[in-house]
């Protein structure tokens, strides 16, 4: 690996964002779910089950009187709340959520023991029984979506009190797990502290902070278990004794690099990827980087669906095996498909190839954002690819598929987490290094970079992801050499790419347009994508998909929805040649293009046999409407299909 | 209802059967399961999970120390292998067997309590606990099932001891359960004691026993409702509290002649259903017909396998909702399956209808005989229609599919209630009434019925299921006259009767032909059905099976396996004219018609990509071998299905 190759992901300060279609999840995150939250921690959101994250930090503070209260991970909800709101700050200046920020990590600062550690179920519960549980009880878990807070906090305001109290959490950490005689030999039965811990190390430069995420990945899954150990002293129960998984629930069947799939719980696994990721190129770990390799290839060619999730099965929120990939009973987390993401992002810095950032933007254009009503007041955990709704309501392995989206959670990991990610999405549209920059997305908006040298402002305009004109304008502070790489999506088949109105001939490889040259200010780059309907077909070896197509255009994955379509949607094929017909409907859905398409609905006889040697009447002409799945059910509910039949 | 039309079953002193398919899986029944079973009941075998069930009954009855052991039903094993043993002796005569039925009757009979209270469980648990948890603990079903052994064992010995201890037993729960006051108002958890008490009111001529049946049966579901009341008052716990099901787990949610579809545990489900019919008849009883006819058309015309199975979820082995029948997911249990048949069979008592023993047959040759390894010695609780082997293992929601029969359980219900019915079919296949005698299903041998004061032999001849000649002779003792009715089945569409050579030209009506004359010794009726092999669609409405065909010959379904075909067999296509060749195999799988037909395999391009816009590569031709659905997975096990997807 070649360090001066690796590049530096963009920050909301250095990218404003103006874009069609992310500015209004971003603002939807900034104006609604952000103060939203805020008001679910502080338990004061009437008719909804208590978050009690703010109070149990406010016992443990010694500034009320209590008993903790949630789940045993409940302080990460305000930890990725303070991340949310911390982006946000980035660009868009809130001094009334700055107050509340400082006037919160005031009561954190407080919640800490004199030792460092920081964890208000055991804090309030009984500090002497702290490390006992790490297979379940997400001690580093919430420590490391702590120290993702406070970097990003830092960041964002140059603050350092929240950074302070997390660098005493880590020493505390660091004192008590590691090789050394006499340390804990354990790791996090909850993944995330490891892609923490990295950011920490970008900020501090501290070896010790990579060190420990280092430890933390090594030592996963090593002989003799941790985990199995953890559980024998101390009597913790072992919930998945009698599943398939066993430790592989937790990615600790075996250590990281003997690994060759991806399994058990998948956010625990994307997180653990993504540290793995991070930490290869911190640490510049060839063989860590291979690993990664394998998980990669084994998610994005056996185990993903179409919409950029992850987690076959509810059994485990979890991985099942290569190809599995129903539609009905998916599990496929909206915290799933953002730890695809991350580990995405980190795969991009370590190596520009396309496809990572294609995956990338599968999963923020489709299966992610679709965890969020457009209203931002409604979310869902579980996105499935095709929903029955008497399924979900009467046949128990449908049951955690959901018809609409839920109002907030008790234990709300998606909504923050889906909150954190619109408010640091310039942090995946582009990165740069030294003598590069790389646009992985298609954000419109204006970009400062330092390339060789020199200040430089690159400013994108595009009507993506409903068009395919992608233009650029370079204004660097005076003329200067470096390179502009452009992705050229996977999903592309014909494109046109010219440079100050000249036709690019220079090299593409691993799909980026690699422009290099001096730039003038005000150099144009344009970018059209053919952007057609197409009709996509799975892997032959996807049972669920087989005989059956998607609808895609550009980025966006289509599905259909009974209140466009009627009922029965398994009952509708598409023809062999289809002929679709997109537009945009402004006033639809926040504005979409949608799809229209001549197809036909198989029916039988009315009130016809169960069984019988006639076949089915006929196919029965339709007219097609198909909508952008990330959209689905914020109109009536109703059926919903991805995966259509085909004749 | 005009009782003089209802028919009396055959039993096996009166149907003497010799037939190329049913004397196989009878005298695996007598000379494998039963012996066996018996070994089990007394926990003779090695490396077995032990049954305690004899050894329960010799604890209550004072005879060795210990406590309960097993299942709280744990007593109704024995109780079906007396009754499948007490069968047994009907047609085959067996000193040994006897004498082992007449000392374990001793036992029960000690283990009787003196106010006639029978049931282990609770004689060696604290009686003063009895009849407190009739939602769950199984009492009366046990009870149930020993009133139905004894029933079989007088019939088949005229030995009363048995039927002595169940009319004390019958006494005693007569005496606590009514509509008087001061009885308790409930009923079973797990029916069965109804159709049994039907049966003992057939012996004894008593109305108390068929009172205490519709009793059962009318005040189920009543309010205030008594499972609720019974879970308060004894502080019993309610596993369905956060189902769907609620009471309807056990068909309680509202009074079974309001209920208008099959719901909850499909096994509890048929065996109520029985129990009505076998009421409405003994009871001439109109509306309880019209309330079974409402769950006849809800099972075979939205819930029924075409395996003739019920219960497509796991959860609850239950009924879910109207043409959710899942392959790969299903329960269908062997049990259930069965109990379907008891249901058709009383039905087919009151109205001689083809409808009901088409369905009869389709259970019987197809999905409940499947829970029997064809060697006797292993057994399916589930009776999927498609099985993925590496999904059993790692998917949770298919993890009760098992690939391969299993050894004896602990707790069988289905191995001795399979052995059960078959050492009974003779009583499945043929029925007479005073002036008439019907033939339901085609088994060869010869029968004895008293027609219009005459006795007459019937004989059968057939090479059924594998061919359709049907011969039979009729051989009163003196010339009579009566109506020799036999079935015309549901899927045959053309047949050729004859009646002593000449073409049939009277009343064919509801599936029967009714042969009405004066019968000489030795007139013979000759009955040749076509039997092609035949693709069948399911209804549209089925979503699993849209766009797929089945493959039927005769009665048999068909399935593919994938030591014939090699795997993903989700990729195998009929086309839409399919060439069938039919062939009898002798030595396979005990003699068995394979169908042989030319078909594709759609198959994609080696190690593609997971998602594509070009339709995967071609459909390759490949030579499809079928077998009978029931012989599956007695060979190398792997992949099996049942829909198959047609071009």
């Amino acid at each position: 690996m070649d360090k001066a190759k690796f590049t530096k992901n963009m920050t909301g300060d250095r990218y404003q964002v103006d874009d069609l279609f992310f500015s209004r999840l971003m603002d939807t995150a900034r104006t609604k779910v952000i103060p939203y939250q805020w008001e679910a921690l502080n338990d004061r959101i009437p008719d909804a089950e208590k978050s009690h994250a703010v109070a149990n930090f406010k016992i443990a503070a010694g500034l009320e009187k209590g008993e903790f209260a949630g789940c045993v991970f409940q302080d990460s909800d305000l930890a990725k709340w303070i991340e949310a709101a911390a982006y946000s700050l980035m660009w868009h200046k809130d001094e009334k959520l700055e107050k509340e920020l400082d006037d919160i990590i005031d009561v954190i600062e407080k919640a800490q023991m004199p030792d460092g550690y920081l964890d208000t179920y055991y804090i309030i519960g009984g500090p002497e029984k702290r490390w006992t549980n790490l297979k379940d009880n997400h001690e580093l878990y919430c420590a490391g979506h702590f120290l993702e807070a406070a970097v990003a906090y830092y960041q964002a305001t140059g603050k350092r009190k929240l950074l302070d109290v997390l660098l005493r959490l880590v020493d505390h950490i660091d004192a008590r797990f590691g090789p050394e005689e006499g340390k804990l030999k354990g790791y996090p039965g909850h993944e995330v502290i490891e892609m923490a811990l990295v950011k920490l190390y970008e900020i501090t430069g501290e070896e010790k902070h990579l060190k420990l995420a280092q430890y933390f990945i090594d030592q996963r899954g090593q002989s003799p278990l941790y985990f199995k150990e953890e559980t024998e002293r101390n009597g913790n129960g072992f919930y998945w004794k009698n599943s398939y998984f066993q430790y592989q629930y937790y990615q600790a069947g075996k250590p990281v690099r003997e690994q060759t799939e991806a399994v058990g719980h998948a956010v625990r696994a994307g997180y653990l990827y993504s540290g793995m990721a991070a930490v290869a190129r911190a640490a510049q770990d060839e063989s860590l980087l291979e690993a990664c390799h394998r998980m990669w290839d084994s998610i994005v060619n056996r185990r993903m669906y179409i919409t950029g999730q992850i987690g076959s099965a509810d059994y485990g929120e979890a991985f099942t095996f290569d190809y599995d990939l129903p539609n009905d009973t998916a599990y496929a987390e909206t915290c799933a498909g953002l730890s695809l993401v991350f580990f995405a992002q980190r795969m991009l810095q370590i190596e520009q190839k396309g496809e990572y950032a294609d995956v990338m933007e599968r999963a923020l254009y489709n299966g992610t954002i679709s965890g969020m009503s457009l209203d931002g007041t409604r979310f869902f955990y579980v996105n499935p690819l095709e929903v029955l709704p008497e399924a979900c309501e009467k046949d128990q392995i449908h049951r955690h598929v959901k018809v609409e989206r839920q109002k907030w959670f008790g234990c709300a990991c998606c909504p923050p987490n889906l909150a954190r990610t619109m408010t640091s999405i310039a942090s995946y549209a582009a990165a740069s290094r030294e003598d590069a920059y790389f646009q992985h997305l298609y954000l419109s908006g204006t970009a400062k970079a330092k390339l060789n040298g020199v200040e430089a402002e690159i400013q994108l305009t595009s009507g993506y992801p409903w068009k395919g004109d992608i233009q650029v304008e370079i204004r660097p502070e005076k003329p200067v050499a470096f390179t502009y790489a452009i992705r050229i999506p996977g999903w592309c088949q014909h494109y046109e790419l010219k440079v100050c109105g000249a036709p690019f001939a220079g090299e593409v490889k691993d799909g980026y347009a690699y422009i290099t040259r001096e730039w003038q200010p005000g150099d144009r780059v344009e970018l059209t994508l053919d952007m057609p309907v197409e009709t996509v077909y799975a892997n032959t070896a996807v049972r669920e998909d087989i005989g059956k197509v998607a609808v895609q255009r550009g980025p966006i994955v289509f599905c259909l929805e009974e209140c466009d379509n009627g009922r029965d949607l398994h009952k509708v094929y598409l023809p062999e040649q289809p002929e679709f017909e997109a537009k945009f409907e402004e006033g639809l859905l926040e504005g979409v293009v949608t799809v229209a398409c001549g197809g036909y609905r198989l029916e039988g006889e009315e009130s016809g046999a169960l069984y019988t040697t006639r076949k089915p009447a006929k196919f029965v002409p339709a007219q097609l409407k198909f909508i952008p799945y990330y959209a689905w059910t914020n109109r009536t509910p109703g059926e919903m299909m991805v995966w259509i039949r085909q004749r």
